[in-house]
């Protein structure tokens, strides 16, 4: 018998007739003996069209009221399943992030969630009910109501799973499990049982969007481990948890991730001076533009060349901050490119083997693709290149680190 | 410089456009000065919304968990009306029921108030803010979401009125006050400038619905001046407030109530006993059935008929019910009548005039119209008759009592 924490997203509780099927599935795990804890997000759409509602008053709605507003979308959630477990002859209650004090900061809109009183639920699990608890919402000390954010529902599940110890969360998407890569652009990828935190975080971050980055790293953080599943499907999904020693097999990389969403900015022939990447970033950080990648070469003749990447929304502005910055700093040439993709390796595997990267180089310049910026982490390797090539990258290095499946009949 | 609770009904919130305009109201009132708690219902057909799609996943919705869905209605519109003042530059908050802890028992669906902690409140107010509360919802003692009832907004708004001494609570509704009797059926009916609780309570429950009768029992007991008026057209509306010695001139009758609801059944030739009431209205409030007029006729040959009214809904269970009481208890026979109508004159004034009573029966006589039942209170004196003489009867009586409003050019 485990604690389980399930989490279930908008689409999974889109309308009456998924949540009578997420009420199934609660019921299967809670016969078979688990004790249950279930989060909720707010109906699909729904929480866009409260959104909208308070638009109608106001451009900016206070931060505070649309909370106030938003997160009803859960409670509404929220009581439609117990409902729904209580008609299935299973003992339900819910909560609202009020009712078991999921205490956040005040930073309405975005709150973090500081602490959660477990009693109430304990004392429910204990009592043999299937607790249900409104995700993405929590309260701050002076009783406010206060909301996570987007995404946020992944967040208190997996706060949930830390504060009662939960065996596992469980996380419903509409998709089985985390891939080797996109299955769109390279249909041999596979599905993969096990993943790190670290790995996934990178992934997420690199633009696999089955998990909130926030809750991977809360995950991480207090050693939740954390199951991405399909929510109608059955099947293992992928199990997200820490880097174990005794994996010794586990593959050299996980995954290949990209991203088509950065643009390049290069300014050219700076003078090298100490506090220069601090001249070129800070203004840029100061129009509120955030940076991925950088590159600094060494320099020739006392100049040197400054790559960084942006989002694309961000590309215009961050050329104009850009265009001033050289005139000031007295550098030769700005200029930049919005047709790149950025594309990652990732695995904690490669923390002990030599030559990934070079593997990697040698896969792409078979395919003749040109390398336009190189960055490695300890478990990532990532490069930015011509985003026409970005299908064609990303099936080289799927097959040159041998993450293929099988195909049928082989 | 007033303390006013103002209540704002579903259509007076029905769109963003009518929350403007009672941002529009509030903002008006807050500028001259007063202070001011706010009490929302939810949109107009929200509730009915929120409980069909509860009835969507059980006909019998467990009654706590259908709390925590229809009380997010009311926590958009409190929302949505804090955004709209504070855009127009009126410092404003919105609580819910949990949040200013409006403590009720933990009867779901039809709680009552306990207890209403004024803390937060009188603090807001002090600091300049409008506060905008939720109407007909409140927490009980285990922190559990619970609602009032249909209507229990105008009572959430007289218990914020009691709890906060306030000078008047202002319940705004699509009438711009209470009437002498239904201007559809008298032309003629003027609306009234005050009326005292007791009046209004059978003005009410003879089928004038401006206002929930318990919120106005609540006002009467904690003696909170209450007034009636129309959300969008200005105008005094109708004062309700306890019955002042020094109004010497008030008139005898404050209004004509009618009511075409109810059925009557007559039980003949009943062996006179002591405990043959009880034994003929015993079943009935067994089988859940609700009296309302009853009439006893002093015996002949010892034995006796007994007659009383019951809701039309329920005439056909009461006549089952009583024709096997009939045979009980060796009673003639049972016949009934569907098509009658109760007519009242309701007034303090009647207490100390004779007489009153003879007027209405002359009233109704000159125009040849039978009494089939006659009742009185200490305020109220109604009748029923054969329902196809009910306008005429409640005109006739308008005009008798003198409550016609002088005609154009007179």
């Amino acid at each position: 018998m485990a604690l389980i924490v399930q989490k279930f997203g908008g689409t999974s509780v889109g309308s009456v007739e998924r949540i009578e099927q997420v009420a199934e599935k609660v019921k299967k795990f809670r016969d078979a003996g688990d004790d249950l804890v279930v989060v909720l997000s707010a109906m699909s759409g729904e929480t866009n069209r409260l959104i909208e509602l308070a638009r109608q008053i106001s451009d900016q709605p206070v931060p505070r009221e649309l909370d106030v507003i938003v997160s009803t979308g859960e409670q509404v959630t929220i009581a439609l399943l117990a409902m729904a477990l209580i008609k299935r002859g299973v003992p339900a209650v819910s909560y609202t992030g009020n009712q078991v004090r999921i205490l956040t900061d005040s930073a309405h809109n975005k709150a973090r969630i500081l602490q959660i009183d477990d009693q109430k639920i304990r004392a429910d699990l204990k009592a043999g009910r299937v607790v249900v608890v409104a995700g993405f919402q929590g309260v701050d000390e002076d009783g406010n109501i206060t909301t996570l954010g987007r995404g946020g529902s992944d967040t208190t599940g997996v706060a949930l799973a830390a504060a009662l110890k939960a065996d596992e969360c469980q996380i419903y998407t509409d998709v089985d499990g985390v891939y080797t890569t996109d299955p769109r652009v390279v249909s041999q990828a596979q599905r993969l049982d096990k993943i790190t935190f670290e790995e996934m975080l990178e992934m997420a971050s690199l633009g696999s969007k089955v998990l909130q980055i926030r809750a991977v790293e809360f995950a991480g953080k207090y050693n939740v481990p954390l199951r991405v599943l399909h929510s109608f499907k059955e099947g293992p999904g992928t199990l997200i948890t820490i880097d174990e020693e005794e994996s010794m097999e586990q593959p050299i990389i996980s995954g290949i991730a990209f991203n088509r969403d950065e643009a390049k900015l290069t300014i050219r022939g700076v003078p090298d001076t100490p506090g220069v990447a601090f001249k070129i970033l800070g203004p840029i950080s100061g129009a509120n533009i955030e940076v991925d990648m950088i590159v600094q070469n060494v320099s020739h003749d006392n100049t040197t060349d400054f790559t960084f990447t942006v989002h694309r929304n961000d590309y215009q502005a961050a050329l104009q901050v850009l265009q001033n910055t050289a005139s000031e700093i007295g550098a030769r040439e700005v200029i930049g490119d919005t047709k790149i993709a950025k594309v990652s390796i990732v695995g904690v595997g490669m923390r002990s083997h030599a030559g990934v990267a070079s593997r990697m180089f040698e896969a792409l310049a078979k395919e003749s693709i040109n390398i336009q910026m190189i960055s490695t982490s300890e478990i990532k390797v990532s490069v930015v290149i011509e985003e026409k090539y970005l299908e064609l990258a990303v099936r080289a290095l799927h097959t040159a680190f041998e993450l293929d499946a099988p195909r049928q009949g082989e």
